[in-house]
């Protein structure tokens, strides 16, 4: 049976996370639910991240395997004619048997997007955290988000009642930046993993410092301490994008 | 009775368009009943140019006259407090008596936004003509629309079914460009006014020229022609962007 790699962005907004619940439309329910009529019969998809509701993916990989013989390009096209246009397949390869979508990922890369301006852009009002003002000091957010570079206990930054286990983790790269004269500030993580939240907690705490509330080296005295409540306030879904995830 | 320059943008994805109608809610329609609320009586809203169902603004401008004492700043925040997310008012300032938006505004910017690739993007799907392919001749497409430029009648570009009239334009910029490895092409038209679906017929016959079944010079042939017939079809409104309006 054969088993592909898929590629998939999506747009987050109307669904409720990637996760199959009964609460509502998940990713994962959608595709599985293409893929299954593709193959005749049941099948399941495993992602290589579970983004939460009204999180964005221009680059989720997910694994699945179908019982018919079919290449990547074929696949790819089949499920975009039964998908809806909020989900698109980018890519379908096949990979040996045993791929596993989320154990075998090396890496991740996230992009977190902040409209900086007293008033929203209507193309924006799911794409990005508003915040109205101040004005945010992007220089001194860049400097704290420098400091999380390399690897480190995220404990801090992990979803509140999140289980206890390893929270050790290497961030290979920690960015913000704004384009002059813009109104979008982005964040541009990249890691061997995070854990639940952390990429929405670390912006909160980015806010935190651009707002003026802490200077930089505070970021370092949260992740050291690692104690969740001392960090910010977690960051909406909206502004999330997993923009790519890596493998071998 | 103070009057005030509106300067908006919109989602056009979920409207009838600008122009007030019985089949569904319009940009008019939304704004009228946000600034009735505001001055406690009907009100009407003009704007410079009436956009089309599904096209998207983000410098529309609007004149309204409010009968109450209230500066554009407050104006402002009082209408996006009343308004959709989907509809912003970007700024409002006080103007004469006698500002008309539509018939004192000396120019317009357009933008039209092409997502060529064979899988759309989910966060494209409401924001740009999809052409899977071929991969569009962007080159020969640009030396097209450089022929637009200048005072020119423009009759075959208007709206089939449109009634006869003035139909000499002067068109100052007309731009076709592809960021290096993009896959999205962009057309950026700017003039001192636009026939309805103007932009869009332009667009069609530039994408024409981009497919190869004609060379750049056919566009300006068909300009001469003054024959609707001749021109490509109507590009879809879903691409089409109203950027901003100049006046005196």
């Amino acid at each position: 049976m054969p088993t592909f790699k898929l590629t998939i962005a999506y747009d987050g907004s109307t669904y409720v996370g990637w996760q199959r619940q009964a609460s509502g439309p998940s990713i994962q329910s959608v595709l599985e639910g293409a893929c299954g009529e593709l193959a005749g019969r049941e099948v399941s998809v495993t992602a290589a991240g579970r983004t939460d509701a009204g999180v964005h993916a221009l680059g989720q990989v997910a694994g699945v395997s179908i019982d018919r013989a079919i290449d990547g390009r074929t696949l790819t096209r089949a499920l975009n004619w039964r998908l809806p246009a909020t989900i698109r397949v980018l890519g379908a390869v096949e990979v040996p048997d045993g791929f596993h979508a989320r154990f075998d990922a090396r890496f991740k890369v996230y992009r977190y997007r902040i409209w900086n301006a007293e008033v929203c852009s209507p193309f924006e009002r799911a794409y990005a955290w508003h915040i109205p003002s101040p004005n945010l000091d992007v220089e001194t957010m860049a400097e704290a988000a420098r400091l999380l570079e390399g690897l480190h206990d995220f404990a801090a930054f992990r979803g509140a009642g999140t289980a206890t286990g390893g929270t050790e983790r290497t961030v290979f790269s920690s960015r913000v930046a704004r384009e002059p004269g813009s109104k979008l500030i982005t964040y541009d993580v990249s890691g061997d993993g995070f854990l639940r939240y952390m990429v929405r907690n670390l912006v909160g705490s980015l806010v935190e410092v651009g707002r003026g509330r802490h200077a930089a080296d505070w970021v370092r005295d949260v992740l050291v301490s690692g104690d969740r409540g001392r960090a910010g306030p977690t960051a909406p879904a909206d502004g999330l994008f997993l923009m790519a995830v890596g493998y071998e």
